[in-house]
């Protein structure tokens, strides 16, 4: 049954400008991060980066994401190999031009990074009830990458870099991780220290994809 | 041509201690708000919602979401039917008492949200080339997730509450707003100045589902 206990009365939590502008250059300085130097991080900060996900929304409070730490050398191989893979096919979308620039562009740092997670999302948690998610099931990934946006947002913070990979076939994430079949797989993340940093995505630097504004529609 | 360009040396970005505890402090603060005051929400604040979208992460530095400002009363009118039709399916899931607490629960502000956002993705969008999307094509809703929760972040720092409302039928939301046929129905959200402030979840003080620990996996 549910209990209707009274709702706190309107706890003043008030942030001031200065606690905007230290968000706002997080959001800023929080870049995709590809070249990672060798130390390692201590683990009282992967606690947190665990705190932070545990803090993000989820449909139904559900948590629905699933994480593996990956210290695993032989899995880290088969991670990169899926990756090289799915690398070689994806580079046959580009003409010969864009193919060597596409080739030379560094797009994971799964040999480096001393830090990596392979996050999955349960399509069907206990958790939550089914609240939420009758419709519109992704809800559960949405909620997901919302955790792993968060987590983006504490490394940065505390100075740790993150390289999300996209560039791996999901399938073979399930079967190399042997997880439920209800399991899908979100996101591979390598986490460390950076090489460099910047405000600015490296694709922009690059110049393979410059920053646009996005309008938004007035209805 | 992809422009080769001496990457800058290390920048410190160094954020102290004090900044990492008042990112801490926003996700802890940032709860999902069905309860609204009626007074209106400056446009500057609204065009920092839209900055800390712009800071996401996008796959290929595509930013694939597309923002409705929903500011039409009969558009409002017509997602709150969508609510309650999908609201009233989803009651079906549950037994007799589970229905019951069910029905308790309030789900959405939209009548009474001052400020309300349609969000779809762009599931083919120019930008990024189609880079990083190949093998996950989901990695574009994950970026429109990624962006909605940097907006629920600058949302909470600048006082505002965010309700993700997800009990939608998406294609009816596709259809209301008249988008092009690549783009898929991500989000609606309804944001205003919160009638009452928590560090919980709703669905955890009300009892439906207590928040749990969320143990990583070691491999």
């Amino acid at each position: 049954m549910l209990t209707i206990i009274a709702l706190r009365p309107y706890i003043k939590m008030h942030f001031s400008q200065f606690d905007c502008q230290t968000l706002f250059n997080i959001f800023q300085w929080r870049r995709d991060v590809r070249h990672f130097l060798e130390d390692q991080v201590p683990n009282n900060i992967i606690k947190k980066l665990q705190q932070a996900m545990a803090y993000a929304p989820s449909v139904g409070n559900s948590r629905p994401w699933r994480v593996f730490n990956v210290s695993s050398q032989p899995i880290r191989k088969q991670v990169f190999s899926n990756f090289e893979r799915a690398n070689k096919q994806a580079t046959r979308q580009y003409d010969t031009q864009q193919a060597e620039d596409y080739q030379r562009l560094k797009l994971e740092g799964i040999l480096s990074a001393p830090v990596q997670l392979a996050v999955f999302t349960d399509t069907n948690p206990t958790a939550g009830h089914g609240l939420g998610r009758q419709t519109i099931p992704f809800a559960l990934d949405q909620s997901t990458a919302m955790a792993v946006q968060n987590l983006n947002l504490a490394a940065r913070a505390y100075g740790l870099g993150v390289g999300m990979v996209t560039i791996l076939e999901p399938k073979e994430m399930e079967t190399l991780f042997k997880v439920p079949p209800a399991w899908r797989f979100s996101f591979y993340l390598c986490i460390g220290w950076p090489k460099f940093s910047s405000d600015l995505p490296l694709l922009h630097t690059l110049d393979w994809q410059k920053n646009q504004e996005t309008e938004w529609l007035e209805i």
